[in-house]
């Protein structure tokens, strides 16, 4: 060890710092507040620890990384790593030591407690009607008397024994063909394609296939999560996901645009990176239950609209510039040789529509998995990310917009904001009388109250627990429906910070960070802000369907499944509903992409809804202006909440709202 | 000049030898016997003696060849080239001089007089029913009010100005796009293909474009021939043809084969040679109009089963291998881009079916061009090259066979055999009472007895003159029904010779060789093995046909443009026949391929047609070996030909046939 210092990146939460030669990742990890998991105390014998260390130039950070800044691999090590993943740069972040610049990326399940935020499966009904069936078939070899040409005997075999119409042939199974049906001795498995008019050969393997492969993605800016599902019985094999590789060249969707407009070959740039990361999440998803990336037979993808040009490889210039018209909205069957993915020779992917330039097709995924087109019920659907995406609608008619709320219930943009990651405050109660809080940090079962406060840990708020602060304060009669500190309140709590008013929601002695966590007035306006923003977008929405009221509200993403819905409800980020009628159904924009590789029904709808759906332009909307002003207030300037009055009355607070 | 001398070779005849430093490529063409055309005697003001020089290794002649193996361009060469030839080695070689060993390419226009075997645009009328049609169009640009998808904004247009189905949409098209649309400032082409079952777009062109292109190509084993057509009037705006650039592996298919199977990557780079070779020809024939590759929208392709299967990447090993099955029969739509042709960014191309191992597309090319099916007359279509290809038939019923001829035709196997090029002997008469003869040399109006000795330049016999060369020495009386010589004829044109008999047809002062050019009975075993085999086959498809005569014989392919009807008919080339109704089509194989581009019902003709004509197996045919020793004989041991007794009877011949 000596006193050179090097400069150290933790993938995805992007802390960074310099840490002095010699050091362990979990060491730097810990300097830099990143959670990496490790049950052995650093006895090398639990292997939670997996890292991976990155190799190549990271012009964001302008870090050239590589697994050779790092001590060498240990004997020890062998047993907890594929030499897949010791390829992959895989090490145990409590034996590498640290004696150059490097990337570090922690895969999620390497992440204390693991990342809150996830993509999982969620448990939906789904027709098992797939885009691609497998058949096993036998011919009898050519003879000199029988001298019929390879496909047409594969035709022949596949009309008799499974009364099929003749497919027509993929050129890349071409290729192979003539041998393969001779070294696996005229018996082999047909996989056709039925995706488009004319039903297509997509692969022909040796002998009886286990499983027909599929792929569902779902790109989103930050993850990438794959679901490999079985296209016979619909069932999930295997899950997978990753941090977006294109998230060092911007964080967010405009900063990715600007990148490839900024640069020469950027968007080469950005398609390379999703579609390497594509090929390795395919590889990862298959090889760890027996498969190859070879046996994916058809994928399905999702994602929002810049996403889906920067995965085709569409220069996305037009996307970040008014009029913001995407190159098409259509679903589109592109072969995966032709994006550069290394699946079955003819295998397809299905590219799902979008909706408009803001609304892409994982809003559309969110659409077919959600079916609103079904209800009678006045139904609102958030989906929040970087942008709030909205649909609203029943059976009658549906619209959707796209609200900028910016990122701020990501945590970020707020003086403690953090990722749903251990240590983050995510849930909070403010005594009305005494002004203190009651808050619960992730990663540990207990209150705050109920641990001594070296035990608590504190180290910043997440989403989640910004909308319960907000709605806290405001019930607590801390900060007025403006948003504005209440005057003279007798409470060492409140006082004047740096940055204004501020209220100090754990004090320095309950933290990992040795300073006092507060939410300040900045933080507050950053939350009026979006929130104002959505539920302006909402009430144009109703006004344009001619709504008095919404009967249901469902929250889709994985950030909606850990808010306060009563909570939520009070700041008016959406407008009045019978609290029950509000919840959250998980990565629906997966689950869409899933449903559209299981079911060819969902791809006709998906095409069919994403244009009927008729997309409003807030920002051309005359009166959002005013709307989004009287929105800022808390819950609302002037629209009434009666279910949420009703719902506050039982905790005595009924006179808040009207 | 020195006394090094250098390897020279000339191509596509593959004459060669060592030539001393300093000489033009002129000289060395005629010291090797290769004629290349030169008008202004070399005073470098006719441009005509444009040649090539080849960049690269030449496997077969252990040659590299290299553009600087020769003396520097002079200024006064610049005027007859375009910057795209000089950069492709054109030189003139009355001024480029040998300064290392070479392999020089002679374009047909350089050739003295043209090449005679060539594969020109014949007369037929087609049916202009293309596969792709353009459309122009203009659109609103988006606007914030109308943010509509480019691809959908195109759909709209399309349906509104020109009543169309919204096309589906090429990936390589959809890429540009959205540039092209906006620098267009939204008027452009559409190019819509319609060869599937949904209609796509395979490109979108910036304003109103002056032609669509499509380009027709005939993949011969020896030459390649491109027809550039325009697609919505049927014009051949342009052709051009190029010596098949496998040549160098292989002169026949089955060299080519053996190549394939004993070469790792053989296969690849018999490949990579026809694709880099239709590339540039595809620029060539463009260019010299105006245009690039990038402007064809559509292809086709024929060529033999070995062909096919080279330029598709299908190792062809099974087809040289018992029981011969081709990887496919039917037609293929590939993109051009997946065979990595660089044409407009969706273009497809066709590449018509095959009817059997050996019997290929471009018989097929000869079938939907004959359309043997709508007629009454039993008919025979004989495709002549290396394999004899033969289809027999009627609009009841239509088979197919293929004999192995061997290369006698070409005039290869042959003692003084030459391709049709200028100094080979084409016509041949021989006086029964004298037995003297009188010929014809390519190059020359006059025949030899017109000329004096030194005045004639005989060099060789051609295809067309050895057939009259059999046909007049059995007409003469000098050879026998079995084909041996008769015995003591007394002329000293018969003599014997180191082959045993022979005939003298051009004493040496009237050749340029120095040397009598003879008939030898090598030769004459040679036509009879060649002939024999077309005639059994012939006599084999008429006994599955039941029938007792034909009733017209087509000769299909370039060289049945230039041999006497009744001097093959003589020699029993093909059953009786009435000599009218015995002609020649030219090149048939490549009008088929220019239809099937012109005319989107030959394609579905083309299948249907490839799949009724039952392919016949002649060497599992028990009567083969017979009927092909009968038909040795001249013109057969037993067969009757009462239409040829007719016609020898005018030159009172009559009892040399029953």
């Amino acid at each position: 060890m000596n006193d050179t210092t090097h400069k150290v990146i933790f993938q995805p939460s992007g802390s960074r710092g310099q840490i002095r030669d010699g050091r362990s990742i979990l060491e730097a990890s810990r300097e830099l507040g990143v959670d990496i998991e490790s049950v052995c105390g650093e006895k090398r014998t639990c292997g939670k620890c997996k890292i991976r260390i990155e190799d190549g130039f990271f012009e964001k950070f302008g870090v050239v990384s590589s697994p050779e800044h790092v001590s060498h691999r240990r004997p020890v090590e062998d047993k907890f790593f594929t030499p897949e993943r010791v390829q992959q740069g895989y090490r145990l972040a409590c034996t590498a030591k640290i004696h150059g610049d490097i990337v570090v990326f922690v895969p999620e399940e390497a992440r204390a407690g693991g990342q809150v935020v996830r993509k999982a499966v969620t448990d939906r009904k789904i027709n098992v009607n797939p885009t691609v069936h497998s058949y096993y078939i036998e011919m009898p070899p050519p003879t000199l008397h029988d001298p019929l040409g390879d496909y047409e005997r594969v035709c022949n075999a596949l009309e008799a024994q499974h009364a099929l119409e003749w497919p027509k042939m993929d050129y890349g199974v071409l290729l192979g063909m003539s041998d393969t049906l001779r070294d696996a001795q005229w018996k082999v498995t047909v996989s056709i394609w039925s995706g488009g008019k004319e039903p297509e050969i997509v692969r022909i393997a040796p002998g009886k296939i286990k499983r027909s492969l599929g792929l569902a993605v779902d790109v989103g800016t930050t993850t990438v999560a794959a679901y490999l599902c079985d296209l016979a019985t619909g069932e999930v094999i295997n899950t997978d996901s990753m941090m977006n590789p294109q998230v060092p060249y911007g964080e967010d969707v405009m900063s990715r645009i600007t990148y490839a407009m900024s640069h020469e070959d950027g968007i080469r740039t950005l398609r390379s990176a999703i579609i390497e990361g594509l090929n390795t999440l395919a590889a990862r998803v298959t090889e760890a239950v027996g498969f190859t990336p070879a046996d994916i037979l058809d994928m399905s993808i999702v994602g929002n609209t810049a996403m889906h040009h920067c995965f085709l490889g569409i220069y996305p210039e037009h996307l970040g510039l008014a009029p913001y018209a995407p190159a098409l909205h259509h679903s589109l069957d592109v072969k995966a040789r032709d994006m550069g993915l290394g699946f079955a020779p003819g295998a397809h992917v299905f590219v799902l529509p979008n909706e408009a330039g803001f609304v892409g097709a994982d809003n559309v995924g969110v659409l077919i998995a959600e079916e609103p087109w079904t209800k009678d019920d006045r139904q609102l659907i958030i989906d929040i990310g970087t942008n709030g995406e909205l649909i609203m609608g029943n059976r009658e008619r549906l619209i959707s917009a796209s609200c900028a709320t910016g990122p701020a219930f990501e945590g970020a943009q707020i003086h403690f904001g953090m990722r749903a990651a251990p240590g983050a405050i995510e849930k909070i109660y403010i005594n009305p009388e005494t002004k203190e809080p009651r808050y619960k940090v992730i990663g540990k079962e207990e209150w705050n109250d109920q641990l001594s406060p070296d035990e608590v840990g504190a180290k910043g708020i997440c989403g989640s627990g910004i909308i319960d602060a907000i709605a806290e304060l405001f019930k607590a009669g801390i900060i007025e429906k403006s948003g504005k500190f209440v005057k003279g309140i007798e409470t060492d709590r409140v006082r004047r910070g740096e940055q204004g008013d501020e209220y100090v929601l754990a004090w320095a002695n309950e933290t990992s960070v040795g300073r006092d966590i507060t939410i300040t007035i900045k933080d507050v306006r950053a939350v009026q802000l979006a929130k104002g923003a959505m539920y302006a977008g909402a009430k144009i929405m109703m006004q344009k369907l001619g709504y008095d009221a919404l009967d249901r509200v469902v929250l889709a993403g994985a950030f909606g499944s850990y808010i306060d819905r009563e909570e939520s409800l009070t700041i008016g980020m959406f407008p009045d509903v019978p609290i029950k009628k509000a919840y959250a159904v998980g990565n629906a924009a997966g689950d869409g992409a899933r449903m559209a590789l299981l079911d060819a029904n969902k791809r006709t709808e998906a095409d069919e809804w994403a244009r009927k759906v008729t997309y409003v332009e807030l920002s051309v909307e005359p009166t959002f202006e005013r709307q989004f002003m009287m929105a800022m207030h808390i819950p609302h300037m002037k629209d009434k909440f009666p279910q949420l009055k009703a719902a506050l009355e039982e905790e005595g607070l009924g006179e808040l709202v009207t």
